[in-house]
């Protein structure tokens, strides 16, 4: 960013993570895999940058996802709450699963630690229990690695699989066009990641977690640690209609994780929420730029579904019965590529 | 262990990981988790205590396990060498699916890092490519967490996916009866597993990891971080046979490994080779009991195979032409339970 005038405003790269440079490295993993298995394997479903990955094993397309809950546990271990976190490395999983149209199956967790306490395993456990709960899954494993010269504390990640029930199709975005709408639905409050700037922000100002911010019921502590949204009922509910032609997670990468789903679509979020509560009130502590802000954070909306804009009313009240009453239209589709929020003036091109 | 005498012997509570321990604060969270999804979700397989989990979707049956390759990735940082324990990351994971006899399908990695440096991810990738190629996996997706307030090196994870190709059933130690042989196949050295306890001899000796022990041929430090041997060929030709009726994989927990197979069957392992080359030197650096040895580390023999003990000789030529020449009688079951290495005067009872 450079620029004096511009020091007391925050980026993610400041912060410690730079997303471009996350990019490089993995691209440089991904060129030496070039190893396609003989079909007898399993068939994989090539969809390029898309939230799971996918495999036809016989009959069946199987889907599968892989996330942590990043420094979000940091949090956690600060104010020794762990339940929210714990269905959190189900929600972060689940969630990509509900973003290609997969109906959840079975989860696994991946728990690294330094020493295996027994009552924060314990409340981790009430949180994907919940998580499970939520989502239809099966917990069918994990591990559990005391990894004491690796970290001091816990990080807590997650494998999901999902399948397609009969007749149901990949929800992959390809097919989406112009005139399509974007109706969005509200998070819960931040998901799992942009943590590392949040904590931050938050240690460099000093803040009191244990008291509410102005506005808020909760003391702030509980409030950042509230679980992400799940939406795999939204999914549910949704796949495999014809007028339904894509879903995203707004998760890490904030609204440009719509251009994952079509390179030959812009967004055109002019329904997007401004932050408000808890979003306004991090982006005014770190004087977070507005083009940073949606780029790292779902700011209001955790979902998107992008569908033909006829019989809308029709796909909300589906919407409403499946646990989202509160879906709204929040922008539509035209020619071109990337996301702007013109009432913001803010535009991307890509992902990363 | 206590008693002034034996101070200088070393076990891995001692490094700092008490299976016990680790034993309970799984059990803490399990006892939260009681969801069962309905059958639209798919059926999951319930087998106790396996090496997979295992869930029916429609006509398929997927299993699914996830690891990671611990502390090596320590020594693979300290001596800048990323390939051997990316090519791990898959071997820890498909040779739990071999255990199962499910035919290895798609695996996701997950790298935590402090900072991604193309380089390390570049040799990581090489690894990754190696471990496909050798158990017929394809690489789904994954995860990067650059999260520098929660370690400061690397951790490597991942899980794979496998199925049961037309009319192969699972292999789950079920069938195991007295009288059964069990065969041997040999490592490459240790698996990912312990190197929190051979990282601290290595410490306290102060070895030059640079030069060759005593009778090796490569410098030490590149000896330990050898890739595990891989044996999804093995378990390849074997699943299905009516006379197999259990594999096991030996990694952390080592021969103990056995009894997660059957409760009712005792494992005598009166073939087990005492330790040797690179196990001998790690023992007598630490002066690590045979008790210790046995149940942290593979110790030589990687994989076993449990089979009716008719046709051994057809069933010892189908692993030379699967790969493992090297395969040989070990040990034999009997009525009870437990492991027992008789020769070597060492007993166990359980897992954990």
């Amino acid at each position: 960013m450079g620029g004096d005038t511009r020091n007391s405003r925050w980026t993610y790269a400041r912060a410690g993570v730079d997303r471009g440079r996350v990019s490089e490295a993995l691209k440089a993993l991904l060129r030496e895999v070039r190893y396609r298995p003989p079909p007898a394997h399993g068939r994989p479903v090539e969809v390029t940058g898309h939230y799971a990955g996918m495999v036809r094993i016989g009959r069946e397309t199987i889907a599968i996802t892989t996330d942590t809950v990043g420094t979000k546990v940091l949090l956690a271990a600060e104010l020794h709450r762990w339940e929210g976190v714990g269905e959190d490395v189900v929600q972060v999983n689940v969630n990509d699963l509900a973003a290609v149209g997969a109906r959840p199956s079975a989860f696994v967790d991946t728990i690294l630690c330094s020493r295996p306490d027994p009552e924060v395993f314990r409340s981790i456990g009430r949180g994907i229990e919940r998580g499970l709960r939520a989502s239809g899954c099966a917990l069918l494993g994990g591990e559990t690695a005391v990894v004491p010269d690796i970290l001091e504390e816990v990080d807590l990640g997650g494998t999901a699989i999902g399948f397609f029930p009969s007749k149901r199709s990949p929800v992959t975005g390809e097919r989406i066009r112009w005139g399509d709408a974007v109706i969005g639905i509200p998070s819960h409050g931040f998901h799992a990641n942009g943590y590392t700037l949040i904590r931050r922000l938050l240690e460099e100002n000093r803040v009191d977690l244990s008291r509410p911010r102005e506005g808020a019921a909760m003391p702030l502590g509980e409030e950042l640690l509230q679980p992400g949204r799940i939406y795999t009922g939204v999914s549910e509910a949704l796949a495999g209609l014809p007028e339904v032609h894509g879903f995203a997670h707004i998760s890490g990468g904030g609204v440009r994780n719509l251009t994952r789903l079509n390179p030959r679509a812009r967004f055109v979020l002019d329904g997007w929420p401004a932050p408000e509560g808890l979003f306004e009130w991090v982006q005014e502590l770190g004087q977070i730029p507005g083009e940073e802000l949606y780029q790292t954070f779902n700011t209001g909306i955790g979902f998107a579904v992008i569908a033909r804009p006829v019989r809308l009313s029709a796909l909300l009240r589906r919407l409403a019965r499946a646990g989202a009453p509160d879906a709204r239209v929040v922008g539509h589709v035209e020619r071109g590529g990337g996301v702007e929020l013109p009432h913001l003036d803010v535009r991307y091109e890509g992902y990363a």
